[in-house]
């Protein structure tokens, strides 16, 4: 499949040798090659996933989600990736081959409406009466308000700092945590370190996690951080290995955590004998949290940006490598 | 039962004679006597319903949330009602035997809370993936965003304008729509008339209802105001009969609106053989969105404040009549 779109890409014969062909992965999300096609100047090409290297030997850009290492072996100049993190690339390979590599960083800012909408689901008990719809129960009680409480966001990349931006008015104290809060530049006052998570949780009530995977982060949500945490509430929207899982079902298990929102699990898809399938305090949505049909307008708008970068006009966006 | 607490309760046989005696409806939500038993210089007095009339042979003060004509009858001279409305009151009568009437507004602001929850759970199919959970299974898929979108917040009350406050930095746009709007004195810049509904909804994906149950507003939510609306969604956490449930469950049963989540219906509790129970884009919660645990800790920062008042000695919070 080729698309050809946007201003300037049927100007006559001599538009077609100008213009840059990006490669894209087939399993980017609906609306994305529309999206990047529309701009001007551009050639998508969106092969089958096994001729994706053979149509690097014509194309120096590719957008995937996903790496093969025969990728190297084309003309691939810049690799945009369809995520937000990029702990899936060989980032000395791509510095090795002088291929850039840019991030989809702030595509995924909708992160922040799932996990409050995760967070208010189990809070309000919103997920318990869902439940009890079936049996047309009318179960009135007094469930518990985020008002008043102290909320930790860990990790504050494009997407903690959203939802830290979305909780501003909602009466909450906010903590957020990140790897260099000496480089912070968002609108929290009260930043932390990595190390100082677990004295952050034990001042919380609610933990919302948005840290990207790393070898430093996993199971930086310990059993130690979550019995600081006490009687409160996780959210997860960014990969599940950030949090010890087992320690998590024994606390929800033993209602000494009340309850967790969780878009990402060690292993996905969630195993069908997984024991959080069967907690009445647990809420799973299947990793979607960042899936919006916005997705193709915001990754274009970074696309847009880096073709200028890519053609040596001005800064890349994202760049990671 | 009589609960008596708060300083100089106990000071000395003198005490008593100058401390204020208030009734409590058996009704109130847990917290809400001790929460007002607290106070200096009262005493509580929690009769079973059928006695309340009697204790205000005794008694100046009630608090309900349930009206009995024969309550004129006794020494009341101050009533303070544990609802946010004022619709269940005689309001001339109480005028006319020269009874305070005060409200409870302001103490169900968790009602933001839990209308922002409810959207969320429709908007981020949050609530499908929760059906889905018993089948175990990880039906990953693209759901709506809310950031772009204009939301009409209907009723700019206390409530009202908590949900336009926890919305700042969602990056929607809020239209209010309010009696008075020459009388808003809130952070909304674009406030409407009621006569405007139907032009904002037209404008909007998203109502939110938060407007008090009165003859004028029964309906006003009618089945031009939802087509207006087309394919969006209708949260309610005021009254049900703001609105027209018929043409609700019409548009919701057609798909032509995308879903509602309904903490209040026409009838209540929803009979078992409502449509709306079995509607697949339906969430309904049973008339608790106001109920929180700090309930007694706001309703008896307004009775503290009007105890005040009730001595001579300052403004009224809240007064209705």
């Amino acid at each position: 499949v080729t698309l050809t779109g946007g201003e300037g890409a049927d100007n006559g014969g001599g538009t077609r040798a100008t213009s840059t062909a990006i490669v894209i992965h087939p399993g980017v999300l609906p609306g994305v090659p529309e999206a990047i096609a529309a701009l001007p100047g551009v050639r998508v090409v969106c092969p089958p996933e096994e001729e994706i290297a053979e149509a690097l030997r014509d194309a120096e850009v590719l957008i995937t989600w996903k790496w093969r290492d025969e990728y190297l072996n084309g003309r691939l100049r810049w690799l945009q990736s369809h995520s937000a993190g990029s702990d899936q690339y060989p980032l000395a390979a791509l510095k090795e081959h002088g291929i850039v590599l840019t991030s989809a960083r702030g595509v995924h800012i909708v992160c922040a409406e799932h996990a409050i909408g995760l967070l208010l689901a189990m809070t309000r008990d919103i997920h318990q009466s869902i439940r009890e719809m079936p049996a047309r129960t009318w179960n009135l009680h007094v469930a518990p308000e985020v008002g008043g409480r102290t909320v930790v966001v860990l990790g504050l990349g494009a997407i903690g700092e959203a939802i830290a931006r979305r909780l501003q008015g909602w009466e909450v104290r906010l903590i957020g945590i990140t790897r260099n809060p000496a480089a912070y530049e968002g609108i929290l006052d009260d930043v932390r370190p990595l190390s100082e998570l677990e004295a952050a949780a034990a001042e919380a009530s609610i933990l919302i996690v948005a840290l990207p995977a790393a070898p430093e982060t996993r199971h930086i949500v310990s059993a130690d951080v979550l019995e600081a945490l006490g009687e409160g509430w996780v959210v997860n929207i960014s990969r599940g290995a950030v949090i010890d899982e087992a320690a998590l079902v024994e606390r929800l298990a033993a209602g000494t955590l009340r309850g967790a929102g969780l878009d990402v699990t060690e292993v996905e898809p969630l195993p069908p004998d997984s024991p959080l399938w069967d907690l009445p305090n647990v809420v799973i949505t299947p990793h979607m949290a960042g899936l919006t049909p916005r997705y193709g307008e915001r990754l274009a708008a970074i696309v847009s940006r880096n073709l200028v970068a890519f053609s040596g006009n001005g800064p890349w966006v994202n760049r990671i490598v």
